[in-house]
């Protein structure tokens, strides 16, 4: 399995062909996202996906017009959690006591400790928390749709308080954090479909201890 | 290519045997930390990877005694820069220009965006959206772990500037944000080794807006 190789060919596509994407591709997209790994376990995030052309018009001016918007198949949106609510650990602990055939009361220690961690920090300080969170998905959606050799951009650059508003995200306690695009790449209007990766050289990214070798 | 098994075959482990990580396997998942995607391409963090022992040890407390500091083969620690410095700014500009076979000038335009971007935020707001691509890049290395066979466990509970001062992070202008022990779980001790997967349902965590069936 040469995942390497994907990584490589993948690249923010700028501009895009507005071929469908298969159901069964977007599906493993969207799985990668919920199976990501979260602090505690919580996933303090929502994936919101549009595929409906006409909203992701009405979406557009709020994402700067950025082409990819329309030309994709649909967009990914992350949207974190603006806090974590008590009902919100009380449904995650019954999670875990169904999904793993024991009881809420034997995960008492562990949903203090929940508790605990988000007591300790501000409600800007937890939506941060929730926020980083939600990019690992966005690493695992990114990764899975190079598997799928589905193209994908992933996008900061979009005024949160419009995209909010036009999903309705704020009565539902979220706020949009990143969009990923996803489609396939137009190899001709794409000036950078053929442009060599840029990436830091390995020695100014990396810093390694190796084991020292026994005497 | 079955990624989905993969992502579903790893978990936080809790107790690793002490097995070393093949050097091949260490070595693509760390690649995978330097392929992915960061906003505006501008890779914000550096990567600091302890595989010795002794200083993995050293590190430990800082790491609240997690058992797989030690157990596991190697610590890959993700630093977000505090600051994007003009300098750092000119670094990349110049390695585009060079692996792109373009001009310096050529890419000015460009350059003035990414410095009008950081001069729009506050110290805090770039050392966090910095922060924030850098579990990008864990997603990816948690992935790639999977996909290597090898055991990961994201740690966001540290002592960062105990891990900072450690390290001799600050003066380097960074700050610890995430951990990734990698190694091989043990199964014996592990309580976790073999519980089903919590992860929110699909009907909760996803929000589908499809296209409109053409009437």
């Amino acid at each position: 399995m040469n995942y390497l190789e994907d990584f490589n060919w993948r690249y923010a596509t700028k501009r895009m062909n507005g071929k469908p994407v298969p159901a069964e591709a977007l599906n493993n997209i969207l799985e990668s996202t919920r199976l990501a790994p979260t602090s505690l376990g919580l996933q303090p995030f929502d994936v919101i996906v549009v595929e409906d052309a006409e909203l992701r018009r009405l979406l557009s001016p709020a994402i700067y017009n950025q082409p990819q918007v329309n030309e994709g198949a649909a967009l990914i949106i992350f949207a974190a959690w603006k806090k974590i609510s008590p009902d919100k650990v009380d449904a995650y602990i019954k999670n875990i006591a169904v999904t793993r055939n024991t009881t809420v009361v034997a995960l008492e220690g562990f949903k203090n400790m929940i508790l605990d961690s988000i007591s300790g920090k501000s409600d800007d300080q937890v939506f941060q928390w929730n926020a980083r969170q939600s990019y690992i998905a966005l690493g695992y959606a990114i990764a899975a749709a190079a598997f799928e050799k589905v193209d994908s951009t992933p996008m900061e650059g979009f005024n949160p308080a419009e995209v909010n508003r036009i999903l309705g995200l704020e009565e539902k306690g979220l706020s949009a954090v990143s969009i990923l695009a996803i489609g396939y790449r137009d190899e001709e209007k794409d000036y950078l479909a053929n442009a060599p990766k840029v990436r830091r050289p390995a020695e100014s990214f990396f810093t390694i201890y190796e084991n020292e070798p026994v005497a």
